[in-house]
């Protein structure tokens, strides 16, 4: 985001009927116009002000963490968010999976030719308050044009950096035999809100998007608990596939409870109606989480003391298995192979 | 890139004759195996088969730089480069740009569904040759798939950090009147290639695209002059927008000598015919530097010595000037004003 150093322009941009032309895309004068008037005005901060290409940041001492995240969602808004907090929500939690304090992002967008300011002011705001919100400012970013009919309106890449205190070692591969499994509230929520509104589904209960920045629950966590083992965001491939990524890193298996996992009525309805498993479906505001039996008890104190975790559960138990199997207990006293997702379930969810 | 865990695929991926499907980037076992069999094979390194959602990385104490790009030239594949290495030169150049060493890289994908899997790995092999080539890895990144006709081939975001070394003070504000004003070295070399391709101009000399890293470039200035005043690659709107942009932000004017600005036969040639001008067309593999008058010739003794900036040639120097103008004493000994860039002279140049 060079060249974003105040200038006049002939007329201000026009939130209300303009468009996104190639020339936003171009580095002259309309690009710097369109930082400066949305993206500067709406991130505001002293980092983005520095206006050299890159940011000039200071960090404490430790180990940093860094995640990166394209956001291509579809439709662009949805119950309980849009692309623009969501990008901002799912770059600070990977880096919050990692027990990290994240405290910068980038961004970059790539607009599509003739995408309505209105909607690139409304998406670029609600980054600008996921940010303010979570105290995790943009500090740098870019912006592309590419001609109508070559992308589809707003695709976000998001990138965090995070620094993880002294003593917190959060691995996908620290899972041992024993351990508990959590979940921190109901699950498929995302990604049902999504398939609801573009299957144009009406439920007596709205179902509404997840969306949030799990760092400050990580924080209350990791206060309670600091050994945890194993954190992970289920996103894409749902709970069931981000369950079974840590069984195979951490070569072990895991025995679920079906009744014990979270889901809220209307979201089973939803999956029952479309023919989905919730088990599969997106989530972009709940976590995974693995301790040591010990620590149980502790740690789900902790998390329903959070307001993002009033409804963590624990789910299941790791076991040694050598072939890294997911298994669950059935409602109905049977056992399942809970396996990876296959195909594709639910295209452009995030 | 979580889910990187090596596991058996019932086939590999069809590098010869396979596409991209929704799958890829449903987050499932598809998107496990193109990680796997693409991604972490080419980019091979430590911090990708951690195999968590961020990497942990150290770094050095001092001064963190953060720079993000996204990338969609078109077309994909051009003389000199191709949209992979093009995207590790640019962001390690916008890092490199305020002195940092740069040091880590993150990746975002954004394919669209039916691109041809050959295309893709050449394209994660040219970045991956690339990151080598610098010493900067990829640690990170995730790969979206949308809809065809959605998106156009292969995005790419590229988010890179670097640390300032102690006493290195550059910033886009810092150019001072009597300052001297440098480019490393042929202008419009990139543009042109891109152009020239487009419109397939075929000249008798090839225009080859300069892209390129130029962290070595830097750290051999920075070693001959640390108090380097600014340094910017004038990519999009080219050396005419750049020098506009630091004018701006340094609150300065500029005096260019257009006879010393260097430009290739062919270049040039292909600017008449195109009806563009040469100081406006981007730079992949160029910077602008200014320093003091009294550091101008080590600096350019120091420049010339290294390979990426052997036709490097002062072109300026700044003066005062309240309005921030940059003009240029022409080939015709007249006088012009050097403007920004206005409007969309190269579309989805990088």
């Amino acid at each position: 985001m060079s060249g974003t150093v105040k200038k006049n322009y002939v007329r201000p941009l026009d939130f209300k009927n303009g468009h996104i032309d190639m020339g936003h895309g171009a580095g002259g004068r309309a690009s710097a116009q369109l930082i400066e008037e949305l993206f500067l005005a709406a991130f505001d901060n002293d980092y983005l002000r520095q206006g050299n290409d890159g940011a000039l940041l200071s960090l404490p001492p430790g180990r940093m963490v860094m995640a990166t995240d394209a956001h291509v969602v579809s439709p662009l808004f949805f119950p309980g968010g849009d692309i623009g907090c969501l990008s901002v929500h799912g770059t600070i939690n990977d880096v919050a999976m990692s027990g990290a304090t994240p405290l910068y992002l980038s961004a970059s967008f790539i607009l599509e030719e003739g995408f309505p300011l209105a909607e690139l002011k409304r998406i670029v705001e609600s980054m600008a308050q996921a940010s303010r919100e979570a105290g995790v400012p943009v500090v740098t970013g870019d912006t592309k044009v590419v001609e109508r009919g070559k992308g589809d309106g707003v695709f976000i890449s998001t990138t965090g950096v995070g620094i993880v205190p002294e003593g917190v070692h959060i691995d996908g591969a620290n899972a041992r035999p024993g351990d508990a499994v959590f979940v921190s509230g109901h699950i498929g929520s995302h990604g049902m809100a999504i398939m609801a509104q573009r299957e144009s589904l009406a439920f007596e209960t709205e179902i509404v998007s997840d969306t949030a920045a799990l760092h400050g629950l990580v924080a209350a966590m990791l206060a309670a608990v600091p050994r945890l083992r194993v954190l992970r965001d289920p996103t894409r491939g749902g709970l069931a596939t981000t369950l079974n990524e840590i069984a195979r890193q951490s070569n072990v298996g895991m025995l679920l409870e079906e009744k014990a996992i979270p889901v809220l009525p209307q979201v089973d309805a939803a999956c029952e109606l479309l023919g989905l498993d919730p088990l599969y479906v997106a989530n972009e505001g709940k976590l995974i989480v693995i301790c040591a039996e010990e620590d149980a008890a502790v740690l789900l104190d902790a998390m329903r003391a959070h307001p993002l975790g009033a409804h963590a559960a624990r789910i299941g138990t790791v076991i040694e298995d050598a072939h890294g199997f997911v298994q669950m207990k059935t409602r109905f006293g049977g056992r399942r192979v809970v396996d990876w997702l296959s195909g594709e379930q639910l295209p452009r969810i995030c």
